[in-house]
């Protein structure tokens, strides 16, 4: 009996020196005595995933409503979403606020950057509609645009990626990252917020794409699954930390197609209708209408793509 | 006061921006007046995991029930599934409907498509249950078959294909693809519904593999992590557009081992029992037994494989 | 009508033939009359979420606990997760089992090692602690502390090695490796738990990076997206079967840096403070301060990094 | 071990007893193979609960929308409801059908009663606005409207009861008496979905209180606790069993009020303005003005009631 | 700051003083310190609905079932059912232990009791049917038996009890107390699960009948709500204490009939075929054929029954 | 198609009448263009449940803490509580401002109310457990204090009340008649949140008892089912509308005992150590030792009680 009744008698302790996680950020964000809660994954999670259901009416959630009923429901999650975004956006201000006496202006700010992000959704539906239609023109697979809005990581992630950005654009801090890494977990495509894509964007299969915060990306760009428009390094200022802010990732231009696991790194441009093959390894800018291509192999013979 | 109740004035247009959504395909699938809802995405995810439960009893779910209570289990779980499943197929069967006067028709094709995969599934299980022994064999770290049927992601996916493949060739529209991409957004793994595959089929790791459509793979073949079997080009037709249906992707004999990050592209043929080194770009045929490294590795120096 | 009832006439004989799954796999484990059910994924991915909340306290879930308030649920969830997992270790202990009538004592051993990974855990709170600096430190992007742990994909994936590494080192089976698949799904990072590595890990992006079971990796190395840490090759005995336990992964002393889509193979040592260029395949040793790239890029220009 | 497999053997023989449980209903509805499930209890709990949200607009649910947002929660509520309606309604359309071959009609049928019942809301909704009216001016207690809607067991039950005697009255089976029955169980007030009950009707606390299937009930009428309103008896047919449909409850005219206890039996008027002290036990009519009291209790001192 | 930081300061305060509250009940039961939590009221209500559905299968929970379908589906939900019901018992039997050292008994105690438990269960159900034809037979309201099944609290409340009733039997402690308290706040009908009650019982309405534990009521007996079957006083032993186990509620002999609010008192005979009027106060036997009425309210000129 | 795409076209109509419903209040409460929401049903009934758990702590919810873990729930759940409360209580005050200005102080009113009541509960615990000790010594079926807290509705009712009690004492608006509502649905006990209730109170079986707002019942007090202790009549102002306050409920004193069915109105004394019979209607004070019985039945011949 004894013996069941002092099962894990160390609890206390472990709980008390876990307890104390906060004292060892001395001095940093959330060590404050801030009457802030962070932000909740969990939440932003249901926000991102509302929003993606709002800008494709229809087609998550609740699929059975139509016509005026569809207005209703689209109403109703628009409400509620952008109720808990606001809360959200209040925590990520709070966040951010290095004093207390800021605290107080946090909520409004949160209404503020909500109406203004509210004011962005129907321009964000819209580039997605050519997104989805650039992946049905785009590839052979695709029986119709519901099927790319359905099942396709990459739209997946450019809306999400577009919802960031906006946000992102608009000042807001910890919820862009929060939501692109949702995506990044669900498809493997790891977008920066802060990467500007141009309409008509289509990433196939898409697992272990990585497109970094500087990017510039045109418009009609496709690219295939392991690529990657990362930086080469990044200067160090005088106490050797990394400089912020500098522009290191690529310049794609429009009508680019870059194939699967090709890397392309650093503040280089490439012009636009270039063709990137597969697996290469490209740190230098190539003029437009290139064909960069691998060893032995040539990619000039062929007229549209080497999709999968 | 007031300013609380203006609260997002604007969210009426905002909504009604987006509900017009519908509008922009004109002429296309879900643009039609149509009666049937698109299927859920969440129902189609439920059955696809009820499906795994049914083809390794015991294992996922309820791991409690035993002898007679497993078949109790089995079978309300494979009722409840069977049922679900009819319902999404009457929906994929109406999205892909040209006309309405059609749609009647659709939910007897649907329990007769149901009837056929519900007898194709002791086929599946026997397949996998090969699947499984050749991951447990292959792999020396796997201690039990036990332990690949709840932690091996690339049984996870190809449970999950040989279902999407079975309906594929019934000739389900839209569910087969929703299935493999569930399976490819839990394990990163990305094989086509319509991927012929053979038996005793081994992925490791598995992370960023991506196997085409028209890929034909033998039995005994493995494969690790980042592999891709694609397509290097595809020819376009009159209109420039791609030509659909051609063989475009590799075949894979008997007995290959493909290595992390090889990337092997077109209608081209790997012998039986060759060996394709890691990181390898390949886009020409081998003949059987070969061993393709890249650069200064050379892999004919072992005799079994270079697992991780 | 007698159509309607019709419906599914053969479900009996497909459960029938489905159920009889198990013989399928005569004198191996779970094919044992055994009367512990098999550990839940369900329960372990609570678990191992769970831990991960009580690791960061107030980071996850009831995000607004602040003081003593958070001792209490962090301790409430503590002593929910340690009865959970003390009943998921009696299961895995059982599945273990030669004998049934070694199972008396698997509860009293399960309830022995909880005890033993509760004492571990201020010290993986305390590793976890200085990977959050690290990659506060070593991220340009990072804004704070708080956004690695919230959203950085790499140190979830690091939380949960930490845990399944002392669970593995306790001699627990199949549970450490299903809380690292459950990392792997969810961030695309493959790290098998008996990997050794040191403190202020930091991994960026993740998605693709495999990490072998006998990796030995030094303090404050970094490695980004797609880095595999694999085996070359590993021996055969005389029945042509894997020989198990044999060290076949690199060693990786202090201070490497590692870029994307590099590949390591077998048992050799990447000397402290080197760095090794993105897409690299590498299968021979070399000493500290060594810079290999791929063809035409060099690394020895740069000051710090090349990150994304 | 074998101990622990035997558990329950006799299973298999109790679950084939169990299921042959329709058998012995042989004849009767049910026992048809019948094609349609019967109404789910659990569905029709859940529809009621939605029109008294959808009733009394922004009391119950999600009560933090107003102005526009309360529209689109509104119409979305309505609009789930309303197809869930259909749905039980067509089951009990088919519980009630003699014949297979009426089956096909029973979807059209529902679809077109659902129709006329959501053209009734409106008025239910004003009659329960004179309802709260009532309970608030009635009850000393009552601090607002609110408070009656949100508190008050006798505007719950009353609520339900219009809703079921709509749906009564459309000849709907079997969905009325549970939506009755519902309110029944949550409040201990019963009444008869065929119960006519005039505007502006209270019951305070309301435990116990029985309204029969043939009551005609005038305009502000107010019950206590415990009073019922029944039969006194019922004329039998030539085989002795009960006749259908033959009024048999009380007639209760305008301002009438009825204390806690009374029992008032069999098709008696009792005439308008009358009181009918608590524990009465009355089975003859009694005119207009009548003051009606147990024993040594008089009831003509005061003017306005004897609430609690 | 610091004011928002203080709040609730007192909680620990308080915390401290309401967790001891065990030694508040020095010398009983819960307060030993027992390794064996009580009986769950969640999981209890569980298992009484699940019972509830698999005695009358196909009328609850999952509606769709039918042929084949619903064995599997009772047969599961039997497994789970009768699982939890081990737990709970072995729980309710720890709770009953004097002494700690009994306690390893509980768990095989429990397993033998509900192994005789399940073998009552059709016969539990064979009782049913017979009640539910005589509500259907009894009530001129009630259109298929089906409906009495669906929506009759008097059935529910007596499946519950006969459920509690064979516990009873068994020698259970404190979970057929349970199961009747579930029953009693769902219906307002309480009945004491050690009350003996004979076949083709009907309750009508129901609210607030109270049936006393040393009852024993005959075949074909019908009380309508209000109905008391009570103890008049209970003598008291040396110390004033009530002395247990004593008869002390009515026997109600076969074919009688009780109207609403019908008090009846003590260990008295009611002798077949009577009919107690409504609102009688009962202390004394009555002879078979006996019609007793309140006050000026005769029974004696109609046939059958005084419904409502 | 056009027939099943013209569903419910009056949808829109139906929506556009009920969403106006608060229009039709005008002038009062909610009909303000308010702010706040109103108190949720759902919260209250969650923090109500809570608060029961908090009480009796290891009865309910997680049963399976012990010691220092009981500790770590019962504070968890307290402060989880405790925040929903003050959230509530908000609500409640904002919905009794008579102007939107006094809204900003609702907030803090809150907290202190919060706090206030924070500081009560042990106080209510220790009724609480005297309740429960007269239930276990008052009721001879009753085997432990458990079995009263994990199933007597008189002890969850007295609990309910006695929180509400404390709430109503402090000024909160609304919450205590939810909260006395809730317990009312669950045990069929109508308890007014007011009423001044003393020690050991003792309520059996229960269905049906009333207790009016200024009720002042003694110590040790017991009463069964169907027991109303109500208002006799009440007097009207020069508007004919009640006047509120004035005492109009039974003054009930030490050691009363009131038998079920027993009807008590009025402004009245029950002397100390009275006993009322069952069914008796009482409208004036009786002196301490009272033995008031109905018609034939005495209640001199016996010493303790006549429970049921």
């Amino acid at each position: 009996m004894s013996e069941l009744n002092s099962t894990y008698t160390e609890m206390a302790g472990v709980v008390g020196e876990l307890v104390g996680f906060h004292r060892r950020f001395a001095g940093r964000a959330q060590s404050l005595p801030c009457a802030c809660p962070l932000p909740s994954r969990e939440a932003v999670t249901a926000i991102a995933g509302n929003l993606r259901s709002i800008i494709f009416p229809g087609y998550f959630g609740n699929t059975e409503a139509q016509g005026e009923s569809l207005r209703y429901h689209l109403g109703a999650s628009l409400d509620v979403t952008v109720r808990a975004l606001e809360e959200q956006l209040t925590r990520g201000l709070c966040f951010g606020c290095a004093e207390p006496e800021e605290l107080s202006g946090c909520g409004l700010r949160a209404r503020e950057l909500t109406r203004r992000f509210l004011e962005r959704l129907p321009e964000i539906q819209r580039l997605m509609t050519e997104d989805v239609e650039a992946a049905y023109e785009g590839d052979p697979a695709c029986t119709a645009p519901d099927e790319a809005i359905l099942a396709y990581p990459g739209i997946y992630a450019l809306t999400y990626h577009r919802v960031a950005h906006v946000l992102h654009g608009l000042g807001v801090p910890l919820l862009p990252r929060l939501i692109s890494e949702i995506a990044h977990s669900d498809t493997g495509i790891d977008i920066h917020p802060a990467a500007q894509i141009g309409k008509r964007f289509f990433i196939d299969h898409g697992t272990g794409v990585v497109i970094g915060a500087t990017c510039i990306i045109g418009q009609r760009v496709r690219v295939y699954q392991g690529v990657t428009l990362g930086a080469k390094s990044f200067p160090l200022d005088a106490e050797r930390r990394p400089i912020k802010g500098i522009p290191r990732h690529p310049i794609v231009e429009d009508d680019v197609v870059i194939y699967s696991g090709a890397t392309i790194l650093g503040r280089i441009t490439i012009g636009s209708g270039s063709v990137i093959g597969g697996n290469v390894w490209l740190t230098r800018s190539v003029p437009p209408g290139s064909r960069v291509s691998q060893g032995g192999v040539r990619y000039d013979g062929f007229e549209s793509g080497s999709g999968i």
